[in-house]
């Protein structure tokens, strides 16, 4: 069964985005088609919006699916008129929203970003600088700013998590990576010591980080299951050493892992 | 008026704080505290949850606003219990989904994410390593295999964009600081020449890229309104000179850049 489904939206789209993958992900037995059509903010783009939702439903001989935030009662007058199952966001949620809060809301289009302000596009830009300065162990003699330094072996996703916890949190993301020469001793590199209360650690399985380093040097000493194995357990045993909390991200993605960092830490973000 | 807001997961907390910043957005009289409780999954976690929902509620003497996506439907019954005003995704969407596809919904936590599998996260690394490779004009040799070339004075916000446009779209994203060589004599650097359809602008209005750039280095030649206004009335004419398709960032978020890049450009995202 294959079915399309419309993330509309008078702004990026995100929102609907968002809240439509997870409501598909409860259907695997079902194909989704997934368009994205944010900007609708007009009678023009909203006519275009209903004529493509409507060639999805002819084509696929089935009414599509569309997540809406739509904002402005006139764009959602001439989208109700669509071939399609329209789930609302805002009919849904803001009727019940205004009774609790006894006011009415702004119906005011692209809102949505608690994250475009002045304030708050600076400290996500300094702490994106942050990350990348501090970048797989470039530099370390900033980490007294740091607010966590992630270590692990190479290839365990340490700068996508750092990168991600500067842009989604604000929060300034160093990170180092552990070698062959650490495991030999297992003890933490001197630059590491003095912020030991900073380290956290990700982990992977052996299987898994032999086949991402296999993506990128095949056959190589490198990508051998023999070093992955080697590397895991030494980076195992030294967390356990210095009683450094980790999680292993193996079947994580990046949001799941930044999310966790922040569960088990007790971090505080910078940017709600 | 002060009210405490939550949004309550057995995942992530993703999608109930994007959806719960949308909404709450549209009140902007009333001040929320905001709370994100991911990972309720159990009993225990989410009998946590009530008992700080209803601590708030005692504190502000007015009920929490809770947005939830538990799946687990004995966690959204103990949830029911709180005194809150409870927006639940799942109940409210789920329904008409089943209905309208004609199967049950799995009911399975954390599935939010198509970003997790294998090969996914494999787009997502390879993107942020070629976003990081390639910043700030640091290697140009890449160029063949960039989706896009972002192109600004310094401190437009091309490297968070570029950071952003891979992380949540897998796209292959550099980014080249235009500097006063290049304003001279009007003429793009010859790095960039043979990839021109790649190219993109953004643009800043010069009194915001003074405020930026002074935060940084405060009374600089660098960061003064006559050097600002110099490049941005120099990059605008080259950028009209070129041809080349921009925007201006200065009132966006990085969200709002990068979906905003995408629908001008026709990309095709790598990522759903």
């Amino acid at each position: 069964m294959k079915r399309t489904a419309f993330f509309l939206s008078d702004g990026t789209g995100i929102t609907a985005e968002t809240l439509g993958h997870s409501m598909l992900s409860q259907f695997s037995g079902v194909v989704f088609e997934q368009i994205t059509l944010p900007f609708v903010n007009s009678h023009e783009t909203t006519a275009e919006a209903v004529a493509r939702i409507n060639e999805a439903a002819e084509r696929d001989g089935a009414r599509p699916i569309v997540f809406s935030t739509l904002v402005n009662e006139e764009h959602r007058e001439i989208l109700s008129r669509c071939r399609a199952l329209i789930l609302d966001m805002f009919a849904v949620f803001l009727g019940p929203l205004e009774e609790e809060l006894g006011v009415r809301s702004s119906h005011k289009v692209g809102q949505s970003h608690s994250i475009r302000d002045h304030e708050a596009y600076r400290i996500r830009m300094e702490a994106v600088h942050f990350a990348l300065d501090n970048d797989d162990g470039a530099r370390t003699r900033h980490y007294d700013m740091a607010d966590i330094i992630l270590i692990g072996v190479s290839r365990s996703g340490k700068t996508p998590t750092s990168l991600y916890l500067a842009l989604q949190f604000g929060l300034y993301a160093a990170n180092y990576p552990l070698t062959e020469d650490d495991f030999d001793d297992l003890r933490l590199p001197k630059a590491l010591l003095p912020h030991k209360d900073k380290l956290f650690g990700l982990t992977i399985d052996t299987e898994r980080l032999a086949a991402i380093r296999s993506e990128r040097k095949a056959g190589s000493r490198y990508a051998s299951q023999r070093q992955c194995d080697m590397e895991t357990r030494a980076l195992e045993a030294l967390f356990n050493r210095y009683n450094i909390p980790s999680i292993n991200a193996t079947e994580l993605s990046i949001e799941e892992i930044s999310t966790r960092i922040l569960a088990k830490t007790g971090l505080q973000r910078r940017l709600q």
